[in-house]
């Protein structure tokens, strides 16, 4: 049960649960809208390879073309329509998955490559600008959507050319003197990379996401010296030009590539790429032993701590600097863009929620589920409106005249939309993980989120179902039922947020311990106990932020939830609440 | 007496007090040490006109020619050397001034231009780059410059030439259609024509300085438009190019741009630019009254306010972030370059000093001589080293092993030393300043530093002599005498800083009242006491940063002066003290 791509399949979350209905807005609208806007935009037949207009329009961001995350988007669709088909299935969404899925086999070049850009735009300036031209970010986003494409089709005609654009990967990067010593700007294919290895447990590609991993910000990894110069002279980059998301020439961290990931000391660039990044070190802990790389492990721990305790906004939303779409200096965090900060990137939420999950599997540390639960409802849920149409790039905390808090149809760089689209496809994986000894006689499971839901798990040769049910965020009410066709002894484990002053478990279990935020439910107690059910209660709390923020403002929370006042229900309200921000400032 | 350059002569400092020990090394050593360095340089001889090999080197800060600022180096050392030899003649200064001045005006184009980039490098480039190219900002070196020459000399060698440059700039830059509706990217020259105003009474220099000021900012100045916006098109500028210190494109906040002054809320952008255009907003101002721009006032306390409150170390150095010279967000003010900040440019104290030294004559506020004093201490006399031959530019708080303070002998851009010695030479203007009614019946003088030292003014058909001496910032004791051969009535005014806790006057003064910091001793008591002692303790006292800073750091302070605990005096210290910080960080 390691990836919850994986597993999220043996979870039924309740159609009349908040998040069920979210998910089926996003089945029955978003999937649907999101297609129709590929197809409008010309992403659905990109991968034909022919001349779109879009191609010959200048940069909105130099030096990234307009077009460059397309294979990205397709594929991200891809992956999530292919969790919501293992649900329901759609006659309409299963034919253009079908014929998109041909399109990229028809697109793949003899040698195994597949890339819009590199193919129709640019031929043979392949693998020359790893740093900034998403490459092997879209390859990564290919190889997951072809990955969970097996899951569902289980008949290989995504995953089999994707294999063999891997194994060009694969032969092309790597320590060898014949191989480009390089890795990508953007991480994401790390983590796809480690996935498809636990998938055809072929160690190649553990050996190539490992390498991606640790090779990033070596200073002297090609010729002696930083990948990415060496790779920039080569282009023969003009050193005075700088993309504009580089706020200083050679700016290496924006990527994570300012040393070796060992040895950062703080969380810093770009949010997105910082968070997907450090998902794939924990996946790679996980899968290579936790005590195997120790360097790695603490760094690890460091930079989730820097970002929690001074990079994040209360939302869980990160990424104060709308230049980078990335970190600010430690406990810079101001409340909206026009006071230069809260960018905070729904995909950067999301990606928290990736670190988060990861984190838990290393490590059960309520301190993780938190924070991926905060995310949850407060930055990434909030980013598509309530009839799945419309979506937020940005996630400011207040709005402004000079920015008002909106959503949008949809972004040029659309990364965001059918990643939340993705996320809610697979978000039974997020709410329980369970383990079991060797032996199948006892198992543990795990419960993070508190989301009307039941898990089938089949352990000692038969099935467990796990159910649980509440009005949650709502109400702190949690009602479990526990049944079971199997004599596996079994021990639910349940967060208790680190807000929650109290809790009652009912009916009373004296043999229950809590470990890091987790109260455990003892097999024993389960055995006389299929039903019980745990109340905490949902006080409204008042949130003040950090002193160091210098930020004058109060928030109510309850919950997981942090509540928005908002203009529309407020019509004495003519700035946004922001004048008190400003009288303050001129005291 | 409103400009210290003008006033500072009536002043003799102490030979053998700290600060005339001081100008004694500047005087007979660094003076003659920077005009070999402007020798050995190319410096001394490039106003001849000659191709320099120099010219022909790539910029070490793209786009910045690596000899810009050599007018301005010049230039200072004129200036500088012009207050030494009001003091101390030396014949081998006055025949380099005199050779030098020379030069310049045989540079002089046929229209008045003086320029030697311009000139030699680029001719016919002219006023195409106000904005990076820092041409205004020499000619505001030259004018100051000649401004001086011409209080020592009195024979228009040098005044008339630049007034006939002058002249050129008042017919090229202003609102008229014809005109060029720009600014300068760094001012100075706002400063200098004010100041050439005031010794000429020709107000189209005050009109040119004011339009300067005003325009600045201006977000349809030119044909609708930015200036910055329209000049950089008309050169045709690649707008994916940028200059190496603009963190974003469009950085229009690193020149003070972004917006009109009195529109701006935070003082932002490049430090030395920053406080010599509020240097030269306070002394129009005081020129034009203080009441005519009250958006204006209000923007210069409220910029002053944000700068000291917000952006300033614990020795009055400004400008935390290295990249631009400049501010940082409020609060951010890192102890070391190696913690991404504390760059705390020399010439910015500088700066402080100047700015402070304006808002003193609008607003008697001991606020305002308590930072003065501060930058003065330690953020001025330290970038000199005691021989007088070695200087700093960044004045970090924390040395580190990736960049160890330590003082050099020159820098490419070499602001810093003649600004050194251009504010010693004329600090006794900056030690008191004195107003008169118009009937020169009753007179005050404002004592802001305690140096021992005396001033000569002539009021009341008769020379009036404050003498104050003491042992200061060491013992805490000042004695004065007045002495008079006037009928003037004298109030004085003596500065009592906000960290003295007490203080006592001797004789006992029952009449002395406070205001705003000022201590003063009215002219009726002065009738009987031409000699009284002013003690304020000086104890040691602790200094923490403001809690906003998130700095784990703790200062000694006595009096102004804010100690460092250095290596070599303890020599058990492995890494500068940085093992506090670092162990404090891993917790």
């Amino acid at each position: 049960m390691s990836y919850p791509q994986t597993s999220f399949w043996r979870t039924t979350v309740a159609p009349n649960s908040l998040i069920g209905k979210r998910r089926n807005t996003v089945s029955s609208v978003t999937l649907l809208y999101q297609l129709d806007v590929l197809k409008k935009t010309g992403r659905y037949d990109a991968f034909k390879l022919k001349w779109n207009a879009v191609y010959d329009e200048p940069p909105m961001v130099w030096p990234i073309p307009n077009h460059l995350f397309w294979d990205s988007d397709v594929a991200k669709w891809i992956e999530g329509a292919c969790y919501f088909l293992q649900q329901r299935s759609n006659k309409e969404i299963d034919a253009a998955v079908q014929e998109l899925v041909a399109m990229i086999h028809d697109a793949q070049q003899p040698d195994g490559y597949i890339n819009i850009h590199f193919t129709v735009v640019e031929p043979g300036k392949r693998f020359t600008n790893l740093r900034d031209f998403h490459e092997l970010y879209n390859a990564g986003h290919l190889i997951e959507a072809a990955i969970s494409h097996e899951q569902y089709y289980k008949n290989g005609t995504f995953l089999h050319p994707i294999l063999k654009y891997v194994d060009l990967l694969c032969t092309t990067f790597g320590p060898n003197p014949n191989q480009i010593h390089g890795y990508p700007g953007h991480p994401e294919i790390e983590m796809a990379l480690l996935r498809l290895y636990t998938l055809t447990e072929n160690p190649k590609y553990l050996n190539l996401g490992r390498y991606f991993i640790t090779e990033r910000g070596n200073p002297r990894g090609q010729d002696g010296r930083h990948f990415f110069d060496v790779e920039s002279e080569k282009r023969g980059d003009d050193p005075n030009k700088r993309p504009a998301f580089y706020p200083e020439s050679r700016c290496l961290w924006y990527h994570q590539a300012q040393a070796p990931l060992a040895e950062q000391q703080t969380i810093e660039g770009h949010s997105v790429r910082g968070t997907y990044l450090l998902s794939s070190v924990a996946d790679l802990l996980r899968i290579d032993g936790n005590a195997s790389e120790p360097k790695l492990t603490e760094a690890v721990y460091r930079l989730w701590d820097n970002m929690v305790n001074c990079k994040m906004y209360i939302t869980g939303g990160i990424g104060a600097i709308k230049q980078w779409e990335g970190f600010g200096p430690n406990y810079f965090l101001p409340q909206g863009t026009d006071e230069g900060g809260c960018y905070s990137e729904t995909c950067a939420a999301i990606g928290v929620m990736m670190f988060a999950e990861r984190m838990l599997q290393l490590d059960l540390d309520a301190k993780f589920a938190d924070v991926m639960e905060l995310c949850f409802y407060n930055a990434v849920l909030t980013a598509m409106s309530h009839d799945g149409r419309r979506f937020t790039y940005e996630n400011q905390l207040a709005s402004s005249e000079k920015n008002l808090s909106q959503r949008e149809e949809w972004f040029t760089v659309a990364c965001c939309p059918p990643n939340v689209l993705r996320l809610l496809g697979q978000i039974g994986g997020y709410i329980w993980t369970y383990q079991t000894q060797s032996t199948d006689e006892h198992a543990t499971i795990s419960v993070h989120l508190y989301i009307s839901s039941k898990v089938q798990l089949e352990v000692g040769g038969g099935i467990i179902e796990l159910e649980q049910e509440s009005n949650w965020p709502m109400e702190g009410e949690i009602k479990f039922v526990l049944r079971r066709q199997s004599t596996t002894e079994i021990d639910i484990k349940l967060r208790i947020p680190a807000w929650a002053k109290v809790y009652n478990l009912s009916p009373e279990c004296g043999e229950a311990t809590t470990h890091k935020g987790y109260l455990k439910i003892p097999s024993a107690w389960l055995r006389n106990n299929n039903t019980f059910t745990i109340s905490i209660p949902l006080e409204a709390r008042l949130v003040t932020p950090h002193p160091f923020t210098n930020q004058n403002v109060i928030a109510i929370a309850r919950g997981p939830v942090i509540y928005c006042a908002e203009d529309v229900d407020n019509t004495w309200v003519k700035d946004h609440f922001k004048v008190f921000n400003m009288e303050q400032k001129h005291q």
